[in-house]
């Protein structure tokens, strides 16, 4: 199976290499790939999906604290471009990174105490949209073209709300705070610090989780598909039973088991 | 209140100044208009807002023939920029001209057999979108911004899905097939023709029913919706209900009361 991921070089795309034994062709505006190109420039990158059985899609800029102008360049007008890309070159599937923050709304009116084991909270993929910033509403863009590609041009499109991702050597949940603690921003064990953990044991998707969901995404018979990337987390408030049911996603890891930072 | 209507010049915007008593200041790339300025301009229509209280947002490709580009710039970019401009200026409601066509591929499964009175269909805004074309998808991204501006900007959003509204002369189910005979396209009492009469009277919002429907959007105190735009047409298959409970939608029209041509 001959598939190309787009922004192959950032966090998610090296957790799914690194996860895998499957080769890429890679496609990325910078670092090494095997086609530098930029999302936004539907000539530069079409190239790269000549003869693809199928397409990861990461690229994008990656943060809630995009501009409207950097979301839609990069997320809206980027996505739209790499379906257009796989609709003219016969690629029939394409994986997409989400993002929790489509629905991230939901965690701000629950938040702190949502962070906590035993809250009740459930958001699945039936819950409506509620973007938390121009990230998550271009999210909700490439998702919407992505059904539109599925009903009129055979493309299946499996979407991943994906949680928290970390680099190699911070891939549990305390590798936000403790970059935090690196950067000199907080202290450990400050209040700052421990909801940043708390939070990311709800939200942890652990690279190798990632990686088996998305190998998962590019063989599952569906066509059309929104599902959550976290690992199974005790404190998650993500459902991921509709992934098992849909894709077969075996999570193994849990946020819980970090008592502490490694 | 002064409101500004974006599109004013096109099929819907004329029937919503027509059914109101009230005055609209108007914007549109053409024809006579307050502002003459293109959507996709953000800073040529910025100064269009200014001391607003509402936005109609209309302006945009509405046809299912867009093409990817076409849509996606008057469309997906012209809602972003109608969103960034009012929140720039303060302005706390839109009211949005999105489109049966962010759920048509419903249709496109159950037609023609969906067009025939008691058919067993009933879409609300509960329902996943299925758009059946690139315009159907922008209207989608649309209705996403706005949930964002929503969300964290503190915007009313309310969308309208409308159906089928014609120009004056034609307002009633018979003007698409009319048309079409006048441009030589069927004869009437074609099965083309009657199958497009059957669908209007379905999907036929009369002209006096957008004016007070939108009326209703611009003073309703909700703060973000999606409703359906059609009149209360015995063929439809959108819910109006929700649009009655949330907005007080009262609909006089039914599609079936036209026999025949007039």
């Amino acid at each position: 199976m001959d598939v190309l991921m787009t922004g192959a070089n950032g966090t998610v795309g090296t957790a799914i290499a690194d996860g895998l034994d499957r080769g890429f062709a890679t496609l990325d505006a910078a670092g090494e790939a095997d086609y530098h190109a930029d999302v936004a420039d539907y000539e530069a990158i079409r190239p790269a999906f000549e003869g693809r059985d199928a397409v990861v899609h990461l690229a994008g800029y990656a943060s809630t604290d995009a501009t409207w102008e950097e979301a839609l360049t990069n997320n809206v007008v980027g996505t739209a471009n790499v379906l257009r890309a796989a609709d003219d070159a016969g690629v029939d599937r394409v994986v997409f990174a989400s993002s929790n923050h489509v629905v991230g709304m939901y965690e701000a009116d629950h938040a702190p105490e949502l962070y906590e084991p035993g809250y009740d909270l459930l958001i699945d993929h039936t819950d409506p949209i509620r973007p938390d910033s121009h990230y998550g509403a271009s999210k909700a863009c490439g998702e919407a073209f992505g059904r539109q590609y599925t009903e009129n041009h055979g493309i299946r499109f499996l979407a991943l709300r994906i949680g928290t991702v970390n680099d190699p050597g911070y891939d549990h949940p305390y590798g936000d705070a403790e970059l935090g603690v690196e950067r000199g921003e907080w202290e450990r064990g400050s209040e700052a610090y421990d909801r940043q953990v708390a939070r990311m044991k709800g939200t942890w998707l652990s690279r190798r989780d990632c990686a088996s969901l998305v190998e998962r995404c590019l063989s599952a018979d569906r066509r059309f598909e929104v599902l959550y990337g976290v690992s199974d987390n005790e404190r998650r408030w993500f459902d991921i039973d509709h992934a098992r049911a849909a894709v077969g996603y075996d999570p193994r890891d849990d946020g819980e088991e970090w008592d502490e930072p490694p």
